[in-house]
């Protein structure tokens, strides 16, 4: 049986806020070895400080940004970019997010969603004498299907992958290419407990103690798919217009050649 | 307070398999009103008998297949083909599932999953007294992420989306873009109870009876994001390749006419 549910009473977070002790506060004791908190993102860039003035919001997104995978400017005049943050997480605005941050600014993303992860991990474990593991996470749009689910940035204490590789199915035969990423399943999981709306930015998973570990075990940067592995590395619009370039001039030389 | 199990004793289905009766007889009396049941795609493929040879496997896949995304083959030979279905849905392998299938064979996903859903749906809902929802899920990789969650192919009688946009945050903004897909959400919680070796192919999930509704909801299908707001309609090679046939042909045009 797995248990999920959202920690009352943590708040407005402000800059310089001690998380480990808000989060120890709201849970009240209720910490067992084996407990996976999964704790928004949003709430970890606002006790960092990570406030830029709105006003500077497309900037703040070129600044984020290490490469454009996508973009598109829709009929009215919005502007949509998917690109690539520093993290080598893939996210609409390079994470930057508008929504619940005081009036006049908005949030970048953790500076390093593992470290914050682990620190948390390591305060938590301290203080409540439980070994729990901590995700951190965010909300991320997908390729082909609409909406969004909530996702795993940081991670510490907690595989971030179920590993069957190695393991056999019911006849026996060898789950090769199998690797459920639980830190996913764990974050969205989490995010049917906490309501967007709602102000309630921690839960907590209890039912997968297998799943907790050391401090450090990888963290989600683990994730992140390589390059080489990568079949969607550009959208297909900026694909098509790189190669049409390259092919042009290609075929220019030829053909201007071919009289 | 959101509780997640799996269903013990379903053991295994085979074609012709009443699905209805063989889950009502696993819950034995236990499901409620807003309950969810997460079943995995394949006891429902096999089920409907959609078994072809494994032999037949890439055929199969071909026979699948209304799009190829994207395709590469590894160094070793073994070739990936990320391909649309006929249900619109892009996954590896166009869904053919080799993992948990009796030798010899492999499985197709399911004719019409949100058909299956609202039959199982309708049939709990009967035979139980409980009115419940039901999500077919299905295991896929995802764009620039390593590992796999589970997904929802099929949904009747639960919210595909948790529709956010017309509500405000706590800071009064409008939620413009947030849709959580909570039928994934809810597929990938469902995961985690699961063990994909386990042989445990339905949860129930307990806690967001404001999900439950009527069986006439949208289903799953209305996830797939139509082509013209798809940014990864073609992997970026493909797209590359296209654009670059497409420049060079112009591009000769252009160099024989210059001289």
């Amino acid at each position: 049986m797995l248990q999920i549910w959202a920690l009352d009473g943590i708040g407005e977070v402000q800059e310089g806020d001690d998380l480990v002790a808000l989060i120890a506060a709201a849970a009240d004791g209720a910490l067992q070895d084996g407990d996976i908190l999964v704790v928004t993102s949003k709430i970890v860039s606002k006790a960092e400080g990570r406030f830029v003035r709105a006003d500077d919001r497309e900037d703040a997104i070129t600044a984020e940004t290490v490469r454009v995978v996508a973009s598109r400017t829709s009929p009215t005049g919005h502007i949509t970019r998917i690109v690539e943050n520093r993290l080598g997480i893939v996210a609409a605005a390079a994470g930057v997010d508008a929504s619940n941050t005081p009036h006049g600014t908005v949030l970048l993303l953790p500076v390093d969603p593992d470290a914050s992860a682990r620190a948390l991990a390591a305060g938590l474990r301290e203080r409540t004498g439980a070994r729990v593991g901590v995700i951190v996470s965010d909300t991320h749009g997908r390729a082909w299907r609409e909406g969004q689910t909530d996702a795993a940035i940081g991670a510490a204490g907690v595989h971030v992958f179920e590993d069957l590789r190695g393991g056999t199915d019911a006849e026996g035969r060898p789950l090769i290419v199998t690797m459920p990423c639980v830190a996913d399943e764990l974050a969205a999981a989490s995010d049917l407990v906490k309501g967007k709306a709602a102000g309630l930015p921690v839960a907590v998973v209890r039912g997968r103690a297998d799943l907790v570990g050391d401090l450090d075990l990888p963290g989600a940067r683990s994730i992140v798919r390589p390059p080489e592995r990568d079949f969607f590395r550009l959208g297909a619009d900026e694909a098509h217009a790189a190669g049409r370039a390259e092919g042009y001039d290609l075929g220019w030389a030829d053909g201007a050649a071919s009289r």
